[in-house]
């Protein structure tokens, strides 16, 4: 939201707005509040400037709807690498799953992730597991996701390994050494946009289905 | 990374690069090739400016190391609102996850999210799932994620349900009704967030576990 949005939705001038940001806590806390409530964080989340909340926290976009992706259009989407999240059944399939963000790379139409061998994305050779990953647009209020559903599958081959951590995106944020790779041999692979209609009223040709 | 790091690994003055930035496909097609090449981009994806490519796209920071929250700090990152994902087993467990992005609100010591009764988040009363939020640093390689692990409970309280449609967050960004409210009643709280180690060499008091 801009500043002249977000001024107006908490009641004050936009140059109050700019002397309560430039102020911070030492300025006026009720003020200060408003602002909060407006953007929905906590009164203590915005005087210590974190930054560090999950995203969506916007309201949604004007008149949005959700359409499929293709199995094209989610493979173009993935891109080459990024952070993703697994998520397998855990024990017995009585708990409820494990879901925890790795590292991935698109290799051919599979998706690879390198985790630790004792850690939670870690799995045994024809796990199901599903991967996920998204794009959240503050800004706009849009967004995708792809979800690759299929089975784990150790990559064994040493040389492919090494190969993989020298591709951009093949070192792990986390740290450590990480050197066991998971391919995920996808068995259904889809995806969901967010789209924006235009105003109610305007010509529409392509309805969601 | 700076346009002076982005330059210097990509061979090029930073005068250069930001002629080819601002000339973008129309330019030199090599320059570009190395830019993508050291973004760990497709050319087509810098040619044609998409910045819609998953989270996590530049290298790990420098030493970084692995850290478990406390849940006070779980449900301190997880904040009031935002975008999540939730995961459950489907069918009989022989299945791979289902594991789909929802908007959340925290109310109180649990997660709640809206979702349609058709859709892939719904979820039958009891069912073991999981949540999961993060957030990514782009700039400084950082980030956090936290998992509640639990069971399902559908709000079936229409005044309650309402409510929690009026918080900030409660408007869905997929759009449509989305009447069902489910409750994750958490089991199991944890979370992690990556640090970054000072240069080798200097005192390190806190060692990570």
């Amino acid at each position: 939201m801009s500043r002249e949005e977000l001024a107006t939705r908490a009641g004050m001038s936009t140059a109050y707005l700019r002397q309560v940001e430039e102020l911070g806590s030492g300025f006026d806390a009720a003020a200060l509040e408003r602002v909060a409530h407006v953007l929905g964080v906590s009164y203590e989340e915005l005087a210590s400037g974190s930054r560090q909340a999950p995203p969506g926290r916007g309201g949604p976009a004007a008149r949005p709807v959700l359409q499929r992706l293709s199995e094209g259009e989610c493979w173009k989407r993935l891109g080459t690498h990024g952070i993703g999240r697994v998520a397998h059944t855990a024990g017995t399939g009585e708990e409820a799953p494990v879901l925890v963000p790795v590292n991935f790379l698109v290799d051919g139409r599979t998706v690879v992730y390198r985790t630790d061998p004792a850690g939670a994305a870690a799995v045994a050779p024809g796990t199901k597991l599903a991967f996920e990953t998204d794009f959240v647009d503050e800004e706009r209020r849009l967004g995708w996701s792809v979800l690759v559903r299929g089975a784990a599958e150790p990559i064994t081959d040493t040389a492919a390994a090494e190969a993989l951590g020298r591709r951009p995106g093949g070192e792990p944020w986390a740290g450590g050494t990480r050197p066991l790779w998971i391919r995920v041999v996808p068995g259904e692979v889809s995806g969901r946009a967010i789209r924006s209609l235009p105003p109610a009223g305007d010509q529409d040709p392509e309805q969601p289905g």
